[in-house]
């Protein structure tokens, strides 16, 4: 299988982004890469390492689609980007999944303008893993694909949720929570009331509404919620867990006792930081869509890089969007 | 002035709130307090502490508004709940402020029909306060009084927030931010984007847009959100710390080295725990409400319950109502 790559999408384009295809290129075989953006620059970088070069096509892509230019008006303005080039080879079959670390919306936007929607799906999701106190992982579901979602939306998220942890991440029967503000089934705001019925209704293993304060619990394989509150939840977790860190950190050189303390405790803190580094399982998939798209994180260094181009071949190898189209398919149609 | 006390709400009542009671009355003088409930029990428990007497009046109220019980249903049929005769005391003016550790939804639903709004007021807004970074604290603006909210009322709430930050907790302008998918104006749902405008026009320091991961940075005293989304940050704060903090320790737990380390360090962890205790800033404040209302937490302790009373006294002695009601009648009349 091949994957096509943004080279130029991320804040550390376009050399992590290479050094990631290098790493993953050594750590596993079965799939080649096709990297896009400016040839002259791609092969500078790639010079600096040994590869398998069988493995690895560069498409010319001159032009880049920077964080601050509108999604919508830059894919459809740069067709010589890095980005636009990679999606069309995903959308021509010359690729068979995408990896980039460029905008968010530039990378939703243009999957769904180039790549299209699979069949019946009505948005697309973004659905990130975040870890859990158990030391297993929880799907996100939407964060931030869509900011006003209908809950036939969240119905078809919690269906792309259920393929994705089963085929693609190994989980036997998904348990799928709904993101709501109160465990009884009678809370809610208008969208949960009427999503948590339909969820009831739909073929997954619905374990009910999830508390925020559960999220992470390890009782829940996927959470359901509308792209606002999952993009509040996602940047949230980062906020807090550095500022809780940060303030462990005060306290510890505060004293010099706790400060010889925490340098005995090097190694544990070094674990922990480890169980929350984003950059350990790569990118988030963007479900929903015609063909495999990973969007990393746009901070992603080499090794995340590296992690969301393997992640791209499980993805693409467990046939996650066959699944998700017959399942789609046995939705009744709903109207909201 | 005289704080009516509902000694039958929360996980550890009557206990917990009557040793509450009398460490508030030990720690500060100038307030009495009415309590609301079974008066055998409660004197039962107050026999246990030296306090002064002439400070303390009981009103019998023999029954009790549980967690699981509709809270509309129960405020009007359990007349004689301590809940409802603490609520009356307010209404009456026989008390000046009231503490509840009971049901959210019971406190609010309660204050709403007995109590009622300060005049011009759409929605009272729960607003709790969390640590910052910075060693401060933001207001988090609703939390849950609402779960679907239109863009006056989030112009309320910053109107609210701003009266309260500076009255009774006083910062001197406090920086109002909207919680939001994205730090440009023009990022945002229907909701966000619509109150974004309002917020502008709205004469408080609006400090633009609060990414999710910025709510804890100290960059805002107070940030605005509907009560749904405000619900998922308060309850995820809780998970998520308590995640993190569970990692952490097992790591430590996980080699001898760290555990030696973690031993040397246990007084900084005592101060990091000390920063994130809700139990020490009292309760979350009901703003909206024609007297000052006080929920604690489910779970106070007793040194919780004495910091929602020292709030309560805090919050009645600031005129923080006089000052909601004059910026609430000075915005111009919004029908969304």
């Amino acid at each position: 299988m091949k994957i096509a790559v943004d080279v130029f999408g991320g804040d550390n384009a376009p050399q992590a982004v290479v050094e990631g295809v290098v790493l993953a290129l050594q750590k596993e075989s079965g799939f080649f890469v096709l990297l896009c953006g400016d040839e002259e620059k791609i092969k500078a970088e790639l010079q600096k390492y040994q590869y398998d070069a069988a493995r690895v096509e560069i498409q010319h892509a001159p032009d880049v689609i920077g964080y601050d230019e509108p999604p919508t008006v830059a894919i459809k303005r740069k067709k010589d980007s890095s980005l636009v080039k990679a999606l069309e080879a995903l959308r021509d079959r010359r690729a068979d999944a995408f990896v980039s670390g460029g905008s968010t919306g530039a990378v939703l936007a243009g999957a769904t303008l180039i790549v299209r929607r699979l069949k019946g799906v009505k948005r697309p999701a973004l659905a990130p893993l975040l870890p859990t106190r158990a030391g297993g992982h929880v799907l996100l579901i939407d964060c931030g694909a869509n900011v006003d979602s209908k809950p036939s939306y969240l119905q078809q998220f919690a269906v792309m949720a259920d393929a994705y942890m089963r085929d693609a991440i190994g989980v036997k029967t998904p348990r799928i929570g709904l993101i709501n503000n109160g465990a009884e089934e009678e809370k809610g705001n208008e969208l949960t009331k009427t999503a948590y019925k339909l969820l009831k209704a739909t073929p997954v293993e619905f374990s009910g509404n999830c508390e925020a304060r559960d999220i992470l619990s390890g009782e829940f394989d996927a959470v359901v919620c509308d792209g606002f509150v999952g993009n509040v939840v996602l940047k949230y977790t980062e906020g807090l867990a550095s500022v809780l860190l940060g303030m462990i950190k005060d306290e510890l050189m505060a004293d010099m006792r706790s400060k010889l303390g925490a340098a005995l405790s090097k190694r544990a803190y070094a674990r922990v930081k480890k169980k929350m580094d984003y950059t350990e399982y790569g990118g988030a998939p963007l479900l929903g869509i015609d063909g495999c798209v990973i969007k990393a994180h746009g901070s992603s260094n080499a090794k995340a890089f590296s992690a969301a181009l393997l992640q791209a071949k499980r993805f693409y190898g467990s046939d996650v969007n066959g699944a998700i189209a017959r399942a789609i398919d046995a939705l009744p149609a709903i109207e909201d």
